[in-house]
């Protein structure tokens, strides 16, 4: 995990820049504009920044909009401008894909607090003229989608076709469900959760702390100091990784593999290839993420509970609902296992909603959702097809 | 997490004086009596300190050694003397409890790499006269039992009545039975594995890079700094307590609880209760146990695999064996699920050895084994108390 000073300066570079000048269109919210969020608070300006695919049809009746998990961004089916990887869904979205943007209009945006483009922490706050750090309001799930519902309003959708997304992106499809009732008009809520348990709690304050632990965090004011916390943020991503798959997957990947076959060197170098690979994933990570992003992100997803203000009934969320529902798990996820969707469906089923649930067998654990897993794409594939007969758009 | 520099040194001061002279009896092996260890490395001098309890029969076959796990220590039933608190398995171990300190004589070491009073990185380098720090040779769980069996020796005793232990503990049961065929009667591993599995090395490796990334761990020189790497061990133990609980337990403990009862603060507060448990999980380990003794002992239980110089066959490890086991798992943990001990059951089965296995439900997780859990006590003083028989110590 040692760097080079000089490859982290390029790197803050590098983000730096994408924070001010994104690849992407980006919409702005003016001061008369503002978001009213959970925390009470108004933010103003705000941006957020997109991607789209394929083409709005006239009725603009076509559109899906894709919600990305916490470390994602709007690149879905774009190379990433700072990774130069294929976008993060390239597998599922794209002519003739299961979301195939040959009929649909595919939107995907930044979330709010993120580090691609839409406002977050590393943003320039008014008030200051400096990066808000810590000054940045703390932010719901709610707060995302309704920043999101901004930039559906100004590309002038009424009702969105479809909104899909897994982990965080579920969280938001569930989102968008209950607070726009009419706007949408399928959902598919993938590897996701109504509510953050205990342990996912627990997991994301260890991701914290870590960050916070780290010296070059400097209370979040990191951005003029031309250091990012490295060690602390690539420690935060490992440990969560470890959630992102099973214990079959990591045993199928590496077993006790070691790194040069031959025996182990009595050290605390990288013996194992497990070691290895987690120490890439958290260096890698630091390169393209915002440290205060992940924090902000991580504790929108803890506060996440759709019981809350609802006297602790989850399907009076869903209440009058009109939508159609998909909703997927994975047999071998651990981080949001597939009672966790149960939970959904049973309060769907409660206000008598239209859904379906798909549990998929695959050892790969809660990344299943971004892996190759044909019976997964032929779900999504033939939910979208069928929904798209009801509404009308053909076969 | 954030700590006065006063109680820091007040910490230091108070772990460097049980270094210095732990309460503990010590046995010193001197120059003449190196420790052969597995990285072809002597260790000499060494030490080991220990506890013992009851009262050694005459024919010296009364003998139970428990085997401490990553963190635990030789107070198995002794108030701890940097904490207070009762000793880690007082539950278990003491007058008519299910290890009966008045039928047998209990003895439990701090394990080599330790750093309560056995030799350790934090221990004077002969060669220096500082501490080791990361000069300490790397070490294995089979170089942890052959510095007990030196104890072993000392006390005169060729044969334990029983080896018990849970977690590492059950790791060096594993090894004993293993490596000292004739000198283990009886042996309980309990809630443990015969090898680290990816997932396991994983969850170590998060934690030695938190360490490691702390400043203050100053490349493992840090004794003399008057620092510890404090924010970076704490972290390491939070990730590693969400393993010895099960998600259940998590749940039942906290659920989605609240620190003030009312509501969310939109802030980094520890806003839920199982946040402020994990951070002082953390802050409280680290007044306790030395960090680098954290690196070699997780390292020592990554490098576990009973398998190795066997072509890959458990059961070789067993051959031979006249010892009577008892092999205990809870189903609720997953760190060393039940999975893995029927692995070991199976191995020794296909050596024909004289096998029990028991799982217990519960809902506890890992730190079942520490807990009040009836069922497994009383299979533990059935089994004993069976085994005592057979070796004749009366009922």
């Amino acid at each position: 995990m040692t760097v080079a000073p000089s490859d982290i300066m390029a790197s803050v570079a590098r983000r730096q820049s994408e924070i001010d000048a994104p690849s992407s269109p980006v919409v702005h919210f003016d001061v008369g504009a503002p978001l009213h969020l959970a925390c009470q608070q108004d933010l103003a300006p705000f941006s957020v920044a997109y991607e789209t695919y394929g083409t709005l049809n006239a009725a603009k009746s076509n559109a899906i909009l894709i919600c990305h998990a916490l470390t994602a961004d709007q690149y879905v089916a774009t190379r990433h401008p700072i990774t130069g990887k294929p976008g993060w869904w390239d597998i599922m979205v794209g002519p003739g894909k299961p979301i195939d943007t040959e009929r649909f209009y595919v939107i995907c945006s930044n979330v709010l607090g993120g580090c691609m483009g839409s406002t977050g922490p590393a943003s320039i706050n008014p008030k200051t003229s400096a990066p808000y750090g810590l000054g940045f309001p703390v932010i719901t799930i709610g707060d995302i989608v309704e920043a999101q519902a901004r930039l559906i309003d100004y590309l002038g959708i009424d009702q969105l076709f479809a909104v899909i997304g897994g982990s965080m992106g579920g969280m938001q499809v569930l989102e968008w469900a209950s607070r726009f009732k009419d706007r949408v008009f399928a959902a598919v809520p993938i590897a996701t959760t109504a509510w953050h348990s205990s342990q996912n709690i627990a997991f994301h304050e260890v991701g914290r702390q870590a960050v916070m632990a780290d010296p070059d965090w400097a209370g979040g004011d990191y951005y003029a100091t031309g250091k990012v916390p490295r060690n602390g943020l690539a420690v935060a991503r490992m440990a969560a990784h470890i959630t992102y798959l099973s214990e079959e997957a990591l045993h199928q990947k590496f077993g006790r593999s070691l790194q040069d076959r031959s025996a182990v060197t009595f050290s605390f170098s990288a013996d194992f290839q497990v070691e290895s690979y987690l120490r890439h994933q958290g260096s890698t990570f630091v390169d393209r993420f915002d440290a205060n992003s992940y924090l902000y992100i991580t504790r929108a997803m803890d506060y996440f509970d759709m019981r809350e203000g609802r006297g602790s009934v989850l399907a009076d969320a869903f209440r009058g609902t009109q939508t159609r529902f998909c909703v997927v798990s994975f047999t071998s996820d651990w981080l949001y296992p597939t009672r966790e969707s149960r939970r959904i469906v049973r309060a769907l089923n409660a206000v008598a909603a239209d859904v379906s649930f798909v549990e998929i067998e695959s050892d790969k654990g809660h990344d299943a959702f971004l892996l190759d897993e044909p019976t997964f794409h032929a779900t999504v594939r033939g939910f979208l097809n069928a929904a798209a007969l009801k509404r009308g758009l053909g076969s």
